[in-house]
């Protein structure tokens, strides 16, 4: 008898943002096997299961993976109920399709269990449509690492097009991201927000415009997970973070 | 003493795929403003508070949020704590952003509660990363629906760059979206999908290509909200889905 590997959008970092499903998967599972960062708030929802930490740091990116999913697979052959718990939602840049298919390539029964995605928390706290009427009515979410065989800068022409721009793991990029876009056509004075670990208590946001992307950066200490928005839409949650922190911590506005 | 008014993604339908904390806003609220499409299931987890459906159909939008607008605000003035509970994420196609400013600037303290998007529902459902690597490293959230002052096909570019493409509301319009994206350059061939009711008992999701989106949506129900993806990750899901269905109910696979 085979177990089932679940893998579980953890959300963006605060535990009461995980879902009800998440939450009871937590609670029953046998293994869970989970990213680096998932917060300690979360991984306490675990209540009988051995915990195993499979993070992933740069450069080593292939291996792990590889290894990840025999631990998968191999959980899967000894016990009932397997978790894989990634930060965000699973089906964003999380590499789940390599774990689904080496999974379904071995007869493991696979789900899914969707969860909030960053920018959409990070829209929450700053009370903030991506999609306000009249101001957008796109969004792109996008990562500007390059996967192998992929040609670079081909981020560009969609972060040009859309009414709002979300890029996931876009702060070692920041100066280049700025120049792209700037190069591209994207006015320097694009309203952006840097944002790192939001939800969380150590939450921080930062305006500016595109053409000061890399220097609100710097000023982020990155030791959680870092968020950028870009567009039109962020003028007015710039305008308002003087009056009133939408973060619970530091609030700062550059130009 | 005015209240709060929380803001409350309901997720893409299925009741646990709500977050724990608008779970227990729901259990806490002095009086709840649902949608027209949420769900019994999620609405009988309301304990205490009044429900109150203040659905929109098209065509009466601007009257209808006006009207809204006013009944969260009056709410706020007798009851601490109010909730107007949106399907998906309240940031995403809302119209939360109306909301939002409306009461801020009646000093009414607003929070926002993200939810699970139907775009990242479906795609866990289907067991479909968005951003599997090598083959999509962009995802567009967009509205083909034109609001007021914005020209038509204004979604159309961000529509052609991205690499994932999830369309919210697009059902009516799928002959237009179909040409116009073949116009502008997208192959007939790109995989798509069309679901609808995602997450739900009597959810369904058909695959097909670009060239036959509008048969393809002719073919669903559309009592329930209806999401088109577009992208060449959806190529291995469609060819899936011959031997073991995704969602509980029909699918279908048509060229």
């Amino acid at each position: 008898m085979t177990g089932t590997v679940y893998l579980v959008g953890a959300g963006p970092g605060a535990a009461d943002l995980l879902t009800l499903r998440a939450a009871r998967l937590l609670e029953r599972a046998d293994v869970v096997f989970h990213d680096a960062l998932v917060p300690r708030e979360i991984l306490a929802l675990i209540s009988k299961g051995k915990r195993i930490e499979v993070g992933k740091r740069s450069g080593r990116y292939a291996t792990a993976q590889t290894f990840i999913n025999k631990r998968l697979a191999d959980a899967a052959r000894s016990h009932a109920i397997v978790v894989r718990l990634k930060g965000g939602d699973p089906m964003l840049f999380g590499r789940a399709q390599e774990e689904i298919d080496y999974l379904a390539a071995r007869n493991i029964r696979v789900e899914v269990v969707p969860g909030v995605t960053a920018a959409l928390a990070a829209a929450a706290e700053l009370k903030l449509s991506l999609t306000a009427r009249g101001l957008s009515r796109s969004v792109a979410f996008l990562t500007t690492r390059t996967a192998p065989g992929r040609r670079r800068n081909d981020w560009l022409r969609v972060a040009l097009a859309a009414d709002a721009v979300a890029i996931y793991m876009g702060a070692g990029e920041a100066a280049e991201i700025s120049r792209a876009l700037t190069a591209g056509g994207k006015p320097a004075s694009t309203p952006v927000a840097v944002i790192e670990s939001a939800t969380l208590p150590g939450a921080q946001c930062r305006f500016g415009t595109l053409d000061g992307l890399a220097r609100l950066v710097s000023g982020v200490s990155a030791t959680g997970p870092v968020l950028l928005l870009l567009g039109e839409v962020l003028a007015a949650a710039a305008r308002q973070a003087g009056r009133s922190a939408p973060f619970p911590s530091i609030v700062a506005s550059t130009k």
